[in-house]
């Protein structure tokens, strides 16, 4: 498998070590990893700090032109708020490990002339169904079923 | 004027005398702030913390009916990020201080039957202005001109 991908895993697992959501995600510019980050809204309390966000957060400040030379590895189809940011920021592909668990805003995604690429990875999907199995309350805490 | 789009302004004052971009954000519940914020991009060298983000995030987590039940006022336009934030946890009403100087995904906003209230307030709109016009470099730095 494609090593950001894997990256993007390794983050989601360790999100989930820590009682965590198990999201992942990486932004990479020109072959290299900028910025990773995993789904932290159990661990730090917080409704933004999905994988991407976290990804884009850890990265810190980059300039206009770097975003429009980066892809975003994320094991989820980002929902419409990560999708909002990758848009705002003019990333111009993204690399989604799954969208059968949850499917985000790819369309719009596709509509604004972002390249999506939809892996369906059979650990990506099994994270997800593992924790909304046994987490369902936390799954559906924030936007519902 | 309200007194929630004045806490909001209060949040883009407190959010430039930091040095920051002054964009200030409150989120409501039933007559009450729950979360209010500014944007921190320099002062944590954070993309995603917009004053909506930054708002959302003090709120911490909140079940999905609060959000159904909440007002969000920022003192600016929210962009695609931020809207994808709103529309994501369901928030059904947006008061804007103003769209002069950046205009957002409003339309956007209106379509997913969010109601979205302009008010075209003086204070805001200058207070982007000024920042604008004195920072140019950092207005621009992330998404381009």
């Amino acid at each position: 498998m494609d090593e950001f991908m894997q990256a993007a895993i390794a983050e989601a697992e360790l999100g989930l070590q820590e009682g965590g959501v198990p999201i992942g995600s990486v932004l990479v510019h020109q072959g290299k990893i900028i910025g990773r980050g995993h789904n932290r809204r159990m661990q730090q309390g917080s409704p933004i700090l999905h994988g991407e966000m976290d990804a884009l957060q850890n990265a810190g400040r980059q300039p206009a032109h770097v975003y429009r030379e980066c892809t975003i590895y994320t094991t989820l189809s980002p929902c419409c708020m990560c999708s909002g940011a990758i848009e705002l920021y003019g990333i111009p592909r993204v690399v989604v490990g799954e969208n059968q668990t949850f499917m985000g805003a790819e369309e719009r995604l596709r509509k604004a002339g972002v390249d999506v690429v939809v892996l369906q990875d059979e650990t990506c999907i099994r994270l997800m169904e593992t924790f909304i199995q046994q987490h369902p309350e936390l799954w559906n805490e924030d936007i519902g079923e």
